[in-house]
């Protein structure tokens, strides 16, 4: 999952994102890079002018340095944390013209090293901007500031009746800003949309220090171009979002969450469009799990049972939310008994409870770090592709690496956004086997090479295999 | 409803859009247009060289150079209908070298000129690009291209399963690369949400002839920046849209329409919460219209029928669209029951058949027809506002024209909707009263003055009421 606020392209002055750049034009960057100041004790003594003491962090750097799978360190030695967007602007404005690399951080949650400083720029962390500041119980509206915890926002919106429209394995570490930054999908894309149909209203101080705010948070507002799209999913690019007006959902009223065992990836998709049809407007997630994920999960995440004496090819979580508890149980029910009378479930399961359907989804839940637990080395992808092929690319993978290692897919099959996870003792000679192999196999299928993880650090001058050079060109000209 | 490209920014080497320029550098844009050159036999005798002679008009063009509401006529005098890209490429870039202005033209449908040229402008009209491409039934995506009119697409994708996520008045007419460059709301939005959560990708030819495509339509794609939804209400302010790929929702199998009467304004805000608390995921549309409006419609409409015996103050169409008969009609059930026990309905009827059902849509799209029916001159307005002030500004106006007019409003109250309208034997007194009056009023409540219109050629220097200058300097940067 995404969810922290990228960098690198807001090395402030830095004239183009890597992130949109290919392999060629990343020699640019390079050289810009090397333009950068480094940090004295004069800019120091600066921040200190503008900050209280307990914003400005310059000991204990590690986990702002450290991307969330350990794969890259950088080498800040001073991490900024305003407590408004005015300090917000000042440090960006200084940096831009003392010419200090920055990069904001969010939750540092992200899969992509996009919220890690590459060298020693200057970390700018979102997360003391934790103010929810205002709320509309008519239309189920939420403002709040970027560094508002996600769990936590969501716990303020429970309570009085809403949810946010996303929802996402990192959500008690991962920050508010950080999802739009990232355009973060999650788990409940599939009933509740993507956030640029939920994201009313967003403010974000661009790299001049200049405030660019549109936080009426109107459903509906045609009053020229749509700004505040630009910035969803621009991983810093173009400024430092430091609030955000969220469209919310009514709190479902029932849950209804069922564990499927089945044959084949074919029989997934065929549940999918029979779950479509029976579950209709209350279905609120689908996703799958093979069988050499899910024995990995098993054996690595604490309080997991398995809910199947026997194994399986491919296994379904497939969860409902709605408004009415007795009409919920009566289509997960018939749902159900559809798939079995049609052979499609050979084997499943309905929590009939809470700790039952915490389990289901600490099990969907536990891949990332479980996977991590299993072996030395590890590769995970995120693709977007047609649905019934999806799969495809797991099994052609899988081929490819053969020996080397073990090849795995889980996902939001709903979404068409399969997780690819390789784990071997022996990444180096992985590495030769599926790069570029793999965006290639991807691009030729038409699928996109980052689903919802973005770009960040670690997929730079690749954008090249999802979109097109006109589309590339055109970026750069709007940055 | 806004449903056609809008024009004027597209006379394509104007640097800025004359939407978004303040009143005062309005100066600027009028000297730029007279830089633009009159079509010569020369420009003709080009276009008949790349064009087939059924694709270039020069007569009979009166309904092209006229908008909608009849309110302004430009004098074009060549319409071009190319039958795909590659024409309106080669279009594009002739004009933009021999300084050719060009307004695009979807449906023509629109309610604030944006689709007709100013001047002499060319017409671009895309409703020869009527071609559906492509559709994914796991998903439910349909690729189109730009021409095809809503209500044509809307029978392609039910009988496949699916319909288009917006529904609109001007559906018979508008076409869909309209709805996309005007991002048209309409009485769905509260249920399927906007067009940046449902456009999943578009093609858009440039002002140079080069062509920006991003089709693949994949539901997660976090790969650089999304510039799509800088196309999308960008009234062609950065292109022509001439493709749409559109994320469908699932044909409901179950429809529940009920028009129903309350007292007072309170009352309609009221029962929206009692209707999202009751219907919960299956309300579709919740509609409002106010006594004066009501009986207009009626006296004007062709086909429509009084609900009611008395007469009331304030009518709400409420429905509702699911995946099963049963539930779905035991949930509008209870819904009614609860809001005739707290005493919110006064009066109230459950459609029993489609012709009923047909009847309550009959009467609340046929107020932009019946209203002009009434008066001599007519004024229509289009705010965002919060839900619980939306009709206040009505009742403002009121006092304010006092008995120069009748003023009346209805709208999509669950999206903070209002569509105020004014009729009057007297529009130069009217006008006098309520300009900028309205415009300052809806400001000081910080709403929009354009909920879903646009701002087209009617509000041309008015977007300062609704966005701040820092906003309006970024738009102009960006484009």
């Amino acid at each position: 999952m995404t969810q922290s606020s990228r960098k690198f392209g807001f090395c402030l002055f830095i004239i183009i994102k890597a992130s949109i750049l290919t392999n060629k034009e990343m020699k640019l960057t390079k050289r810009l890079f090397s333009n950068l100041q480094t940090l004295t004790p004069s800019h120091l003594s600066y921040f200190r002018s503008i900050l209280p003491p307990n914003s400005i962090q310059t000991e204990d750097l590690d986990s702002y340095n450290t991307d969330w799978l350990k794969e890259h360190k950088g080498c800040s030695k001073l991490v900024l944390k305003p407590q408004n967007t005015l300090q917000v602007q000042e440090i960006l404005k200084y940096c831009n013209q003392e010419r200090l690399g920055v990069v904001p951080q969010s939750g540092n949650t992200g899969l992509v090293g996009g919220s890690v400083p590459v060298k020693d720029e200057v970390v700018l962390s979102l997360k003391n901007l934790n103010k929810i500041e205002g709320f509309d119980e008519t239309q189920g509206i939420v403002w709040c500031e970027a560094g508002v915890i996600l769990d936590v926002l969501n716990g303020y919106c429970s309570e009085r009746g809403w949810i946010p429209p996303l929802d996402l394995g990192a959500k008690g570490s991962c920050l508010i800003g950080g999802n739009v930054a990232t355009n973060a999908g999650g788990i409940r894309l599939i009933r509740y949309g993507s956030l640029p149909g939920n994201v009313l209203g967003l403010e974000a101080v661009l790299p001049s220090g200049e405030v660019l705010s549109d936080l009426k948070a109107l459903r509906k507002d045609n009053t020229g171009l749509n700004l505040k799209q630009l910035f969803i999913g621009s991983e810093g690019l173009l400024g430092v979002i430091t609030k955000v007006a969220l469209l919310l959902a009514p709190k479902p009223k029932s849950i209804q969450t069922s564990f499927l065992a089945v044959r084949s990836y074919q029989d997934v998709v065929s549940l999918l469009k029979l779950a479509k049809t029976q579950l209709g407007e209350i279905i609120s997630a689908y996703e799958f799990i093979d069988k050499d994920a899910f024995n990995v999960i098993l054996k690595h995440t604490p309080r997991t049972t398995n809910p199947f004496d026997k194994s399986h090819e491919f296994y379904v979580l497939v969860e409902t939310s709605g408004s009415n508890h007795e009409h919920d149980a009566e289509k997960m029910e018939a749902f159900l008994n559809s798939a079995y009378e049609k052979g499609i479930v050979v084997d499943g399961t309905i929590a009939s409870n809470t700790s039952q359907a915490d389990n289901f989804w600490r099990i969907r839940e536990g891949v990332a770090v479980a996977t991590r637990k299993e072996a030395k080395d590890i590769f995970k992808y995120d693709f977007s592709l047609r649905i019934p092929e999806m799969y495809d690319v797991v099994l052609e993978c899988k081929k490819k690496v053969g020996k080397l290692g073990r090849v795995m897919g889980h996902g939001h099959v709903g979404d068409g956004n399969v997780h690819l996870t390789i784990i071997t003792e022996n990444g180096k000679e992985v590495e030769k086997v599926v790069y570029p192999y793999l965006y290639e196999l991807v691009q030729s299928k038409k699928g996109s090479i980052s689903a919802e993880h973005g770009i960040g650090l670690f997929k730079q001058g690749m954008l090249g295999y999802s979109k097109d050079e006109e589309s590339i060109k055109y970026m750069v000209s709007t940055k």
